[in-house]
């Protein structure tokens, strides 16, 4: 017998494409309180070598968050499940620059499952629309029964 | 002889708080497109064990960046640095849940430099009104020269 959360995690995987506009950017800044002149000051940029904007590298765990939370509704589609919560990442690495109007594909894919602690290893990706790979994580689900511990 | 970097960087510090707004956090899903009901709806989450809205932990991350985008502001003002780029994150975990009007602080602490690699590796830690730490990082900064080399 195939236990329910494996037949529910095992090979999941979703994937959504993202465009990095201007206003966005805008609004992250006035969210996280994040003004650092690489994503406000085209003038400051425009001395770099990257020679103009970047968003955060943390709106980018904004779309691997989005991609989770889809990877969620494909396990509940899948069997009954319980509300999961997001543990955390690790080596979250930010490969490359991305610069508004951007168009970013992220795609989360499960790898491993953990029944005994009831948690997935997923592997997060962010590709460009010319192929780069623009940031990378793996990602750390806890598929909770009633008791809310996320302690780790 | 004081290594320039070493100079700017060691003992670093930087530390803010936030406040947990319903606003932010609705914005939040607009920009990300996580739409998770643990974030919009408040009879999902009366039925779980969190009892109400919690925030995303991504936007927790953005709280990471500004404190990190202050410890540049830091550096820069002890001497001439050139433009860092966040590197990414190690060991990230959202260990306790931030519910809506939390008032959080994240603190910034550089522990160690890598003058070879222009590298800084800082704690980054979040802690709510009540003393309990919501979420850690290590974060990887690099201080570029004039190339843009953000490839790890």
């Amino acid at each position: 017998m195939v236990d329910p959360l494996d037949a529910a995690l095992t090979g999941l995987s979703a994937s959504r494409a993202f465009t990095v506009s201007s206003d966005d950017v805008g609004d992250f800044v006035r969210i996280s309180g994040d003004d650092y002149e690489a994503h406000t000051d085209p003038d400051f940029m425009a001395r770099s070598s990257f020679g103009r904007l970047i968003a955060h590298g943390a709106l980018l765990v904004g779309y691997m968050s989005a991609v989770g939370t889809m990877a969620i509704r494909g396990a509940q589609a899948r069997g009954n499940i319980d509300i999961p919560v997001s543990l955390g990442y690790d080596r979250m690495r930010f490969t490359a620059p991305v610069f508004f109007g951007d168009i970013v594909t992220a795609t989360y894919s499960v790898k491993s499952v953990d029944k005994a602690k009831r948690r997935s290893l997923a592997d997060v990706v962010v590709v460009n629309q010319n192929g780069v790979t623009v940031a990378v994580a793996e990602h750390l689900m806890k598929w909770l029964h009633t008791d809310a511990d996320v302690t780790v």
